[in-house]
């Protein structure tokens, strides 16, 4: 965890940073919306990035694309960035992940700092050297892993989110609680993440991602204990792809808190987790982030992009993160069409859908 | 060195390895020649290849591009490659480059073996885990540092070679014998790589290419020591940049051998390198290579292209990897533009260019 900074003093850790890695050239790698709402008080917060050249990409994960890759491989080129040139994205898991892969292919490897300015993408996207964008309509099919010199995380961006991105990200901390403890699974149910309360945030941030970043440093490439991290996701993301399709995107980290539900159903159903657990995470999740709509008509599509998850193995079952009880994860779960059939259907009625 | 294997059993040495790494699907990475010259003959030695699934491209340095990379992703994607999955790159230096890539970000990241069929793939692209595509005009602009599971060396496709490319794989061994003692470069010179004597050439290659494999396991991100293995190439790929700009591109080695000419004249202007090395190592290139033609008016083009390469670190001065004598190399050797001119004069002078 020793590259992850938590400070709210962004522009100085930042200026102390560069002055460490010592660029020739420096590249702020931005989506529009970020470049209008953060970008000029970071450069009056740091004089090293007040002159860096700025590549700017549309903003939204459908932009997370093979074009806006080139564009950003194009401008460092054209640009003249060599391999002591430094790229910092400062934005959210989009902007994060896209720079990273650019980051990590340009001339095989330049370094680069992120600076999340989202609560998704702080305690997400950030941590852990996945990088990646989406191909042929799957979400980070093409990816590299790789280290940033520095991950600087910080509250002071989070007053520009709305409640709808706050709430997203704090789908994320409540997957780290359940993977971590009884005790903090009841803390992040207990607190209220909006407001941003930033030096309190801040520190429970600190807390929360600790239990990545520790799980992240034994595994870095996701052969065996890093697959816990992925509680949630294997229903989540077909619910987002799903959601795409619909042309009715929804926020990551709400497909994520239906993916959670999804999860410790499965869970009862394969690991015998309680039941009452999962009727206190539904209750929080059905209360904060309503439900996502499906009927048993999507079952098939649902499990077929399931299928195309890169955790498969191939051979026909699905392999989910599950979990024993709170805090007991238990990864690669085999998990049969029916099994994954009878769990949609208790999620549709744990949170009341027709 | 324990991932290459040297061996004319290729069919039962590609089985084996399939067998140790058990994929769920395989893909076989070629281009369009080497699909009619080889994988027939392949997948006759080799049971598990002859049902992969045949991704093709265009032959040739210039389809080393985007466009390729994409086509391969989307095949691999479209015909559902898991991360269990094995792409198996057969051909040139092309293809074992953008396949490598291509393997290397494919779900951040599947199994990949390389099996080289040319004499300049076998010595130089499939040693050391470079990965990579040219990108806006540039050679290897993109691409990951990444090892294969295996790379199967052998002669046995040899014969398919033109003498041009025989010649051209060539040059990169007389770079290893510079790097690596008088002795191997006098051997190196006194050997006759045409027609191929399959056996007493994989001896060879297996002696040479030892001595680019153990410079890259003490370095794989070419932080140091390996910047060794640049040798003849920054004024090389100038070379070859400027033949590809001219519309009549020359082959890789060839460009190799006139750059380790440049870089032994340099050697002699910044480190002492004696002027009769010189003299031998240039009188067997011009009798075997010829010479690559330029004039004075080429120098601020040629310096350009030079000061784009990805070794540079943006303070004007050209780098470089230089000998003091045979079998001691000097790396990053800032050489100002007059030096670099002055070498170029005598490049000319000693290839009787006008």
């Amino acid at each position: 965890m020793n590259n992850i900074i938590f400070t709210n003093h962004v522009g100085r850790q930042l200026d102390q940073e560069i002055t460490a890695i010592n660029p020739d050239r420096i590249f702020l790698l931005t989506d529009i919306n970020t470049r209008d709402a953060v970008i000029p008080r970071l450069q009056m917060l740091s004089q090293r990035v007040a002159d860096a050249h700025i590549i700017s990409i549309p903003p939204g994960d459908l932009n997370k694309n093979l074009d806006s890759l080139a564009n950003i491989w194009q401008q460092l080129s054209d640009n003249k960035a060599t391999r002591s040139s430094l790229l910092v994205n400062v934005g959210g898991g989009v902007i994060t992940d896209i720079g990273a892969f650019a980051a990590s292919t340009f001339k095989r490897g330049i370094p680069y700092i992120n600076i999340p300015t989202t609560l998704l993408a702080a305690v997400d996207a950030s941590v852990g050297g996945k990088t990646g964008i989406n191909f042929n309509g799957l979400k980070n099919e093409i990816g590299t892993f790789s280290s940033p010199r520095q991950v600087i995380i910080s509250t002071i961006f989070f007053n520009t989110l709305s409640h709808t991105e706050i709430l997203s990200g704090y789908a994320e901390m409540i997957k780290h609680s359940l993977l971590d403890s009884p005790q903090e699974f009841s803390a992040i149910l207990a607190y209220n993440p909006d407001p941003v309360d930033p030096d309190r945030l801040l520190d429970l941030l600190q807390r929360n991602i600790r239990v990545k970043s520790d799980i992240v440093t034994i595994d870095p490439t996701e052969k065996g204990p890093r697959r816990a991290l992925n509680l949630g996701h294997t229903a989540g993301h077909a619910f987002e792809t799903l959601a795409m399709e619909r042309h009715t995107p929804i926020p990551h980290g709400y497909a994520v808190a239906y993916g959670l539900i999804v999860a410790a159903v499965l869970s009862h159903i394969k690991c015998q987790f309680p039941t009452d657990t999962i009727h206190t995470l539904a209750a929080y999740i059905h209360q904060h982030y309503g439900a996502f709509a499906i009927t048993c008509d999507d079952y098939p599509h649902l499990l077929e992009i399931m299928t195309h998850d890169k955790k498969n193995t191939g051979d026909g079952n699905i392999s989910f993160t599950l979990l024993s009880a709170v805090g007991q994860p238990q990864c690669g779960i085999p998990c049969t069409p029916a099994d994954i059939t009878a769990a949609l259907d208790l999620y549709r009625d744990i949170l009341h859908l027709p």
